[in-house]
């Protein structure tokens, strides 16, 4: 079994390092060893070692008979995209580990893919290490899968994480992150929550037999998220995630990627820093829980070489992406519960008012923290932050709601808002 | 895809009703749907749906023309093992959930599906709902696996965590587990830890592709544990729970199975109530945690309609049991730190003895536990638990040492120790 790497970044780098290391047990496993027989990439780096492979700057040496398997780990869009078509329309197996070229154009590749007979592998494209297209695509293959949710950005996990433990600004957190190699140079495509959505929507493609769609993921990233908001959180027995969340609600898919308050009763809240982990529900397994590494060189190269062994042993199946199709639910019919920061004057008659406005739109006040020794002074006023975690309401009544504290007088300063995800 | 089910039981009725559920995805999965030709038990129950298959009291007729898959689902063991043995035989394809029929005649049954090369799925018989067979043999194919640990028997879990929450005394545990079906009549098999044990061999097997031997496997259930220990435990930021552990270490294989301190830095310590938990490291993962139920009939049918659907695929892949030997490591070598709970009588010179049998054996004293308030009577004598939590040593020294211990004039009962686990 002979592969056509595309790239020597450091995935690249960690699968040729497995195939060295690991090499007796994969020929075990296969029933024959696997080679390189070529590597292709931009810029070459001469000092890593790529087995014995012939070595090219152009993309298209791959696609030729001594491949039997593409491999493509350059990351990017056009020149990964045009490879993987390439070698789709060739005949050859792809194995891909780019979430980005499959949120877009992975509808395409999977429907070439069927009409050429042709495996197509992206098991590293979502949540690293953690084996979970495998799981849904074949452990969870006779379950009707209700939801799936979790952590797949680690580094807006790292930046909870670290806010959460040391109370740092957020600002501080990303530095620190950008210091570790956890976040890029400008890191909006992670914080922003994008590159979550994206892997959002392509395990909400697998698990719901549906085509990718990015458009249908609601975004929301951590800017906004303060340290204050998780110290509160955690008195109310939550912690603070960025969550990805895919479910079928009312017939219609429900995709989301926001901050959300997580129970305590729920062993996500407890996955930390760079860590992935995603919960799904299926109408056969109940709940199950996976936990892992998200990135990094040796555990996505992990997931690549699952992805090639698969093909080696003849066993790949596609996913059933028929394009079932489902209407995207609005997030105005979203219902949950709700976490709000409002800072008010410290003012007689501010909880009086609060609670009005929340009795005026009909939702019950489930906890309120209002405490004497927070209070703050700000161009020579006094004021305090009022936190509410309400009971279940719609977006709709949440938004109008929000509007009305937000113009009391005695509101202060912006409110923040967080909703609380109740998953088993 | 026709299936032969043996057994009427809850996994199988289990089975019916997912099949009946989720025909449409299942076929959209596969190409065809899956039908049920010949269901065969010993009694019949005319009172559950199979579906239009025929019905018989003899498990031979399962091995018919119009069966493409056996389905053993009857439990127990010389009847299944014979089934499946004849199915393998006659070239059918065998799913089963017989853990007990693995641990003791896995090895032929796996070199008779080889020799006639039939797929043998048992995803179902090592934590039920918990694709974990997938997750080593696929999943982590590319990986040189280090360890598996976890908790792989639910009764035991569900009877530590009750002493925990409530600190009930075991024997009121285990009556509740039993009254709410969670342990059986006679539940030996489970709180005696062979049910782990072969589950262990199981895992064991194909993560090291070594044959299965139960008798490698070091048991050690439950039924010494004490409340007062969970108690202990949590003061110093431990768990109790049941542990599985496979690893390889020194060139040999260390397979064991016993109450363990796990610290609550590790997220197996939260796996609470009937669920199960594995965490796998691997070279190129790094470490991988699932949860989810490993029991039931609903996740237990998804596991072995997992196994059902790959083989329709023809996906199915058997197990790389090459049948590599290796020695087991002796349990009087491993090393690890302990938990001691030591009753002695209150008098004074009872540290200073207890430290000098410890130094005596070099051990070090990571944390010691004594308190006032835990003065007991009886027969007219004051004792008092001293509870210490040593660094690591060798298992024969902590037999010397606790030896020793026992000896002392100055201990007034039984001393119990349990093993802390320290893995990431």
């Amino acid at each position: 079994m002979r592969l056509g790497v595309a790239g020597l970044g450091t995935v690249a780098q960690g699968l040729f390092k497995l195939l060295r290391e690991n090499a007796n047990r994969i020929a075990r496993q296969i029933g024959e060893p696997i080679s390189v027989s070529r590597v292709a990439s931009r810029t070459p780096k001469p000092e890593i070692d790529i087995l014995g492979a012939e070595f090219s700057t152009s993309l298209e040496s791959l696609i030729s008979p001594d491949v039997d398997i593409v491999v493509e780990l350059i990351g990017g869009v056009d020149a990964a995209n045009k490879l993987i078509a390439d070698a789709l329309q060739s005949g050859k197996p792809v194995v891909t580990a780019n979430k980005a070229v499959l949120a877009r154009f992975g509808n395409s590749h999977i429907a070439c893919a069927n009409k050429h007979n042709v495996p197509l592998g992206f098991e590293a494209s979502v949540a690293g290490g953690i084996p979970i297209v495998a799981t849904i695509k074949d452990g969870l293959a006779g379950n009707h899968i209700d939801s799936i949710y979790g952590v797949l950005n680690g580094t807006c996990n790292f930046i909870l994480t670290e806010m959460d433990r040391h109370g740092s600004a957020f600002d501080a957190a990303l530095h620190q992150a950008q210091q570790l190699g956890y976040a890029e140079s400008d890191p909006s495509f992670d914080i922003d929550g994008v590159d979550a959505a994206q892997k959002l929507a392509i395990l909400g493609s697998i698990a719901f037999d549906q085509p990718i769609d990015m458009d249908d993921v609601y975004i929301e990233g951590i800017t906004k998220v303060d340290a204050e908001d998780l110290k509160y959180a955690r008195e109310l027995g939550y912690r603070v995630k960025h969550l990805a969340l895919a479910r079928i609600f009312n017939s219609s898919v429900e995709m989301r990627v926001h901050p959300a308050l997580v129970s305590e009763h729920n062993l996500l809240a407890f996955v930390d820093g760079v860590e992935n982990a995603i919960s799904i529900a299926g109408n056969g397994v109940g709940s199950l829980l996976l936990k892992g590494p998200g990135a990094g060189a040796r555990p996505t190269a992990s997931a690549v070489l699952s992805d090639i062994i698969e093909i080696a042993r003849g066993k790949s199946s596609l996913p059933a992406t028929t394009g079932i199709a489902r209407i995207a639910s609005s997030m105005e019919e979203l219902e949950c519960a709700y976490y709000l920061y409002i800072p008010v004057f410290d003012e007689p008659g501010v909880m009086a008012t609060l609670a009005d406005v929340f009795g005026k739109h009909r939702i019950s006040m489930e906890a309120v923290i209002q405490k004497s020794d927070a209070i703050r002074y700000s161009e020579d006023t006094r004021w305090v932050p009022v936190v509410v975690l309400t009971d279940r309401t719609s977006e709709s009544v949440m938004n109008a709601t929000e509007q009305d504290l937000q113009n009391l007088d005695y509101v202060q300063g912006q409110i923040r808002r967080i909703r609380v995800v109740e998953l088993n």
